[in-house]
């Protein structure tokens, strides 16, 4: 059985959140589930909640990295973190991989010292699946580095579409590069350097695109550094919630659209869940000499039994292994 | 009689729209309008429209930016475009501020060629007003420059503060610098550098914010480079339709749905017009010396006409001039 490691002290409501996630996950997968955190704390979750018995252990960590602790330090200082001893036993070999919805900063640096990059990859980036007109794209990297180079947007391109096409099953995904034009003159240095390296490359490479072109899901994997996707991330996640909530505020108005708004719930809750992050569970951090679920900090227990769900289907799926095939085949490039 | 001249052949569906608008504010507002262009093509489509005789004048423009030349390079060739010879128009005083819909980076570039920077700034922001929760905040810059320096960002905080206090009336408004983190470690070194000379400026700087603030209004100017800004932008408009989109294809889907739909009507075309960039009228170009507003290339008429009544607030409220003050008054930062 697969077995996924999950770090039970990270994110907003840990431990609370993550565990009730977690025996979601036992009830419905067929994977086995290490949760790593304060023994004590994580056994107490555990017994409120009904789960899969035989299919959750624990293994203690004394440590929390919390949210807003800075990331490489608080690595190398504190040994015993959930976070350390969760990526100390996937790279063990004791789990095939792992979950968490702690600290980013630190689950990447984390990742990045204690696994190390897959050959031929350089910098790690978190690769997340967005909802579009068409279906989904993923945008790379969404964090995990800032000031990239030129050889590293390629290298989020190749990994990337590979998530795409192994996973999500499209063949000869395109690959855009987020950009303020469509014309390759455009934009900084950096990024016209990217241009030409992507477009020389030999992968689908369908040129820039906009801010205004990521929901129309035209391009299968968004291009772009950590702190420029970082910021669309969050951007597109609050101004989906502050739309909803001045609908909400608009139809409270008049007795009419409240009647409205109780006729057309259906509808609403549908997209509801198309735009729900919950319902995707987290994104991957591809690069990493691992598998690796990175899910958000206010993930809810839905959110973490998806990212356990996520976490298997990479297994399964062979990502890393596809990711370095398709390196072996790239023209050197950089 | 203020006087506002208007690009009469900037824009996506110029000179059709671009006279529409012109036309409207003929009607709406107490203010003399000159539209530049091609003078058959204009005095055609203002025989179409309705408007009031003796507050629209044509002045001609043999040559055409179109919108996707390169922006330096056009302004340098066409001498007799619409956007150079109405910058030439503001410059000589034969009006008081400029509108244009046109090729947004030939816009910027007319203005800093022939009408410079106002004495203490360097580089022209566009200011645009986004709507949050709390009413409105400015986000400067959205994409007149990349590659700024520190203290770019930090003529643009002086910029948009002074156009919050004395257009939107807001006393001593916030002033958020846009990052990945809150930390005042977060961020790459300009960001960091950034925030060491915003905190020591005198303003009211309130810190980072991160790409999920900006919509709660928490500050009142978002500062930040103008490839982000343009990004963030081109994201926000974006979302919004698919949202709008995606929740017409769910209420269209039964019959309640389309019925709750129709009840709540006024509620969605409330929340529309909040969240409609024609409703604001374009952006302002601030930094150089003249008053210089660039609408968005798909404006409609009424975004035109906004575009037009918000040339001529800008003459009112003696935006530059308060700049002016504000600098000298500005402990030397850089």
């Amino acid at each position: 059985m697969v077995r996924i490691v999950v770090d039970g002290m990270g994110g907003d409501d840990a431990p609370r959140s993550i565990v009730k996630g977690a025996a979601l996950a036992s009830e419905e997968y067929h994977l086995q589930i290490i949760l790593v955190g304060q023994e004590e704390r994580l056994k107490d979750e555990l017994a409120k909640t009904k789960f899969s018995k035989g299919k959750i252990s624990i293994h203690p960590a004394s440590e929390v990295v919390e949210m807003h602790e800075p990331a490489s330090l608080s690595i190398r200082r504190k040994k015993d973190s959930s976070i350390a001893v969760s990526v100390d036993l996937l790279k063990e070999g004791k789990a095939d991989a792992l979950v968490t919805a702690g600290n980013t900063g630190a689950a990447v640096a984390a990742a990045t010292l204690k696994l190390r990059m897959l050959e031929g990859i350089e910098r790690a980036g978190i690769a997340i699946p967005i909802p579009t007109l068409a279906g989904h794209s993923l945008l790379i990297d969404a964090g995990a580095n800032i000031d990239s180079k030129p050889k590293h947007l390629l290298q989020y391109a190749v990994m990337g579409g590979v998530y795409m096409n192994h996973v999500l099953g499209i063949k000869n995904p395109k690959i855009g590069l987020l950009n303020i034009g469509e014309e390759e003159t455009k934009g900084t240095n950096f990024i016209k350097e990217s241009y030409r390296l992507l477009s020389s490359s030999g992968i689908n490479f369908i040129g820039n695109i906009e801010g205004k072109d990521i929901f129309t899901g035209n391009s299968d994997c968004i291009i772009c550094d950590g702190f420029i996707g970082n910021v669309v991330l969050k951007v597109a996640e609050n101004l989906a919630e502050t739309i909803a909530e001045l609908l909400k505020r608009e139809l409270k108005k008049s007795f009419l659209t409240r009647l409205g708004a109780v006729l057309a719930k259906s509808g609403f809750l549908n997209l509801k869940k198309k735009m729900d992050y919950a319902e995707y569970g987290g994104a991957l951090l591809l690069g990493v000499n691992g598998r690796y679920v990175i899910s958000h900090g206010s993930s809810s227990p839905k959110a973490i039994k998806n990212a356990i769900r996520v976490a298997g289907e990479c297994v399964n799926h062979h990502v890393n292994q596809h990711i370095l095939e398709r390196l072996a085949n790239q023209s050197p490039a950089t």
